[in-house]
């Protein structure tokens, strides 16, 4: 067997391996040294392959694969250090247990330290934030290398896929010549060698203890839920598996508990008769607040994405359980007097059973006021044909069908879609940024999220993440992705307008403000997308509509920066005034 | 002083400090936790603050500052994933010896680990890549810890200025309030604390020692030169310290020997009488090549960009001596006896104290077969019309004035400069990615060096490394800077086709050729470039004198990836042909 033929194999054979653990994406990006891992991909049956140019957008794209389908997509960089691209996309895997398996090509030890190109040293080149680093060996072969090889891909998909799931990193050195030699191949005996060992089945199949969550520690928690009547079950942002919803539903039924469900919980749309979505106005009115401070908290998931609500349950003084699937500890203002570590799906299931309180007074409560806040905003919006960025985020939620896929990026469109988009009875399923809260890689994530998706797919972003990513819709033209990106353009950092700096610099426009200018049609005509306009509700509506047929869209609403702030405060305060109009119960 | 002035103090003090080091650019990503540091910024004297949206643009911006000015650029990133895109580009920094100073913002130390958002462990985020890292403390208007932060913020400078020069990374962490408060500032007690110690000197000023090369060591080369006739003076990509192609050219006349001198080597344009760039043409005819096999190689920089001359060198069996300014290694096939460290022009100099060979037969003998390739050449492009890309190469050198800049993109656009743009007698500046050699961050490193240098900045790039770094271009939009991005677009990875893989994988196309169909008259509207596509030589050299009087322009040339490969071997034939038609002395 040639030199060429033996990276062949080693190639074949590792990714052989990824496939039989069950990753079901590869993610390729051009580069020589990757030649046999590239290849490798193509020829295993079972892998979708994708070319992705831009390294860093390729991260972002096997994260979305990753996050829609809890399955990791393999993500392959030449040497050098196209690699180090992958950083922010691992970062956000690892804060937010989206599972992934990064491989690096790299040079042979023997052309590393004596500056030969194109040759960086690559081992834990993302420290910390990978679950698992290895460093293959140089290719042979050998049965005794090949079986460490196998079996440490099988380790590789194992602890990408365990609690805590992540990114993890295999580094791949391959000696020339890459490409597979002009002589005939040998392919059926190559074949017949990848092929050893059984078949869809890991070469060392790992089982992870399993995770239920303690029983001992969850009856405690029944006995507290018995004997509070003021509880509340908070849903932050998650998505840890399937059936959360009805879980959610369940224990809220059982309980007599309201469920105040974040936009990106995954359970707020198809979620329990007892969801709460407008908490944030609820909360602004004084005296609903304090009248409702809850007793016993409930907490699913990450922080809520408005501050005002969480405050208000950090300060309420109430008993607090913490269920944290994977172990991530989400409570920075340490309120936490348990953490119930393991499935929440099941931990609901256990908490359900023997309780039987119903939807009480109690959560009536809560379900008036929020019904009287949502009148009050549809009320305003059916004044207004105006396209605020509240009606926005209000639009793009209200269009999509059962099934659909919702990508909101970080900063306003989170908190917008969060604050203005309540619950609906169509299961949607809503993927953010939720471990470190960028504005990056927005628009490859939302890719890497349909193509993982039956469904539609639409990503809500505002100008400066879309300008910020504009190069993944290059994967979007050359794959004839589809995608519907719905960009709020108020020509800059809108959410800076919020915060006290806007008022405090004479700076403020050239640093935070950041304007810009650009005309986003030209985006659209660069990646060959079909671009919409629209200054109506009705316009958004019809877009969007055309968008949910397929292909690639962008739809550019402009907004005003300024305006949008005072907007804002005028639509909350009408909100919460009509919750005033209680009673509440 | 209120909290929010203690920020405020604490990141004056430490953007004093910076420029008392000599830091001249800061290059500011919008984002929150980082307020006070970019409004320091603005509100130090002697600093140009650039704001860039997207932060890996923004660390390429850094390095081209750095790489053109070799002082370090600050960049500056709010917390999060967003410190993370600076990845790239301070690697490429610590390989090539590129001085930079990154600083990220960050939550306080009791935000961290219980799922804050936007919060990410930051320390030593760059890993070894960074030469030096320190956490600052949070915030305090103490003497002590200010004395403590002045003196780290000088020690970072000292660092990443210091061979071997790289990038170096300060974590700062600041608790809320981050914008200064509206009362009244006391911007005089402020300044007056700001302004402590001498003005323009860091608080601790570290001198490094002297890296004067080892005298011994020159004297034993010395001998060995004036024991020599056959040697060479072979410069790879180097961009050390001023004045080197001027001690090169001395070198050159008192050894008698002449120059190879790589497109970047800062050799090349202006450089000596005996320089030579045809060297890869020069040595495929195979008579030349076997009679001209020095005995004595001096090498400057790194390792020659086209392998063959390389080859030619590393088999040669010669004594080879490795002059490194800052101790980087380039010698992968370990054929260097002596590594001389230290200043080269020092070396040059020392060196050519007491020899006077002047030019002679050995010397003529590579000046006349460069002559005569060059004129066959010249014959080739006189013939045709065609803007061929060894012809864009050629014609793109040839237009340029002198003090102009050239940032070239890796892959096949330094290759084509190298092998057809060949030494002119005026003085240009060459800069590409030599560390790491990636196509990564190119239009972003060539808006950097365009800020900081007053003469005209050109780009040659491919299409892929454009496309790659497409988002770059807002920056100059944003700031209105002038660059000429000439694009050689042959609708894909070019270089692939002259490898093997090209003839080996019916997926060729799909993962290595990746062809995209973009239209970049597209990327031009979108970032409000001027946009000529040129398909003459003229037409060429019109669109790039037009470049050269200011503004922002894509030049774009389309090329035929296959056609181009034998179009390559066609030129290089005949000019290995006529070297052919010596005799070279």
């Amino acid at each position: 067997m040639s030199d060429a033929n033996v990276n062949q194999l080693w190639a074949r054979v590792l990714v052989e391996e990824l496939v039989r653990g069950g990753v079901r994406h590869a993610v390729v990006c051009p580069g020589s040294r990757s030649t046999p891992l590239a290849l490798a991909c193509q020829q295993t049956e079972g892998l979708k392959t994708w070319s992705v140019i831009d390294e860093r957008s390729a991260g972002f794209f096997a994260l979305g694969i990753g996050k829609r389908s809890r399955t990791p997509a393999v993500v392959i960089a030449t040497s050098g250090t196209a690699g180090a691209h992958f950083y922010p996309a691992v970062i956000e895997a690892s804060l937010s247990n989206v599972p992934m398996l990064v491989l690096t090509a790299d040079r042979p030890p023997e052309l590393h330290g004596w500056g030969a190109p194109q040759t960086v040293p690559q081992a834990r080149l993302f420290g910390e934030f990978a679950r698992f680093f290895a460093d293959t060996a140089v290719p042979e072969a050998n049965e005794a290398v090949l079986a460490h090889l196998r079996a440490t891909a099988a380790r590789a998909v194992s602890m990408a896929r365990r609690a805590p799931r992540g990114a993890v990193h295999l580094n791949v050195p391959f000696r020339e010549p890459l490409a597979p030699t002009p002589e005939p191949f040998g392919e059926e005996r190559l074949s017949a060698l990848v092929r050893q060992g059984r078949p869809g089945v890991p070469m060392t199949h790992i089982h992870p203890p399993s995770r239920s969550p303690d029983l001992q520690a969850l009856e405690r928690v029944r006995q507290g839920i018995a004997a509070t009547e003021r509880g509340l079950i908070v849903c932050g942002p998650r998505d840890e598996e399937d059936g959360f919803a009805q879980a959610i539903a369940a224990l809220s039924q059982a309980t007599g508990y309201p469920i105040l469900a974040e936009a990106a919980s995954q359970a707020r749309y198809g979620g329990g008769a007892a969801t709460i979505s407008l908490y944030d106005v609820l909360l602004r009115h004084a005296p609903f607040a304090q009248s409702h401070r809850p007793e016993l908290v409930l907490r699913f998931g990450g922080g809520l994405t408005p501050k005002r609500p969480q405050q208000w349950l950090d300060s309420a003084g109430a008993r607090t359980i913490l269920f944290s699937d994977e172990g991530a500890l989400f409570d920075p203002s340490h309120r936490a007097e348990q953490v119930i570590e393991g499935s929440a799906v099941t931990a609901c299931e256990v908490l359900a059973q023997g309780l039987s309180r119903g939807l009480g007074a109690w959560a009536r409560g809560f379900l008036h006021a929020e019904q009287l806040a949502r009148n009050a905003m549809e009320g305003v919006f059916a004044e207004q044909s105006e396209l605020s960025e509240p009606r926005i985020a209000h639009e793009v939620v209200a269009s999509l069908p059962t099934g659909a896929n919702l990508f909101v990026s970080s900063s306003m469109p989170i908190r917008d879609v969060d604050a203005f988009a309540p619950a609906r009875g169509v299961t949607l399923r809503t993927l953010s940024s939720r471990g470190a809260n960028g504005i990056d890689g927005i628009i490859s994530s939302a890719l890497g999220m349909a193509v993982a998706s039956e469904g539609p797919s639409v990503l809500l972003s505002g100008d400066l993440a879309f300008l910020h990513d504009v190069g993944g819709l290059l994967t979007a033209h050359r794959h004839r992705l589809s995608l519907t990106v719905v960009v709020v353009n108020n020509d800059g950092g809108g959410i800076f307008s919020f915060l006290p700096i806007a008022h405090a610099s004479e700076h403020f426009e050239a640093l935070f403000g950041t304007p810009h200018g650009i005309d986003l049609s030209h985006a659209a005509a660069l990646y060959g997308a079909r671009f919409h306009r629209p200054t109506t509700p009705a316009g958004l509506r019809a877009a969007l509509a055309e968008g949910l047929r397929g292909g690639l869209h962008v739809v550019e609403v402009q907004t005003d920066r300024t305006g949008n702030v005072e907007h804002h405060q005028r639509l909350f305060t009408r909100m919460a005034a009509a919750v005033g109009e209680g009673p509440w119960a």
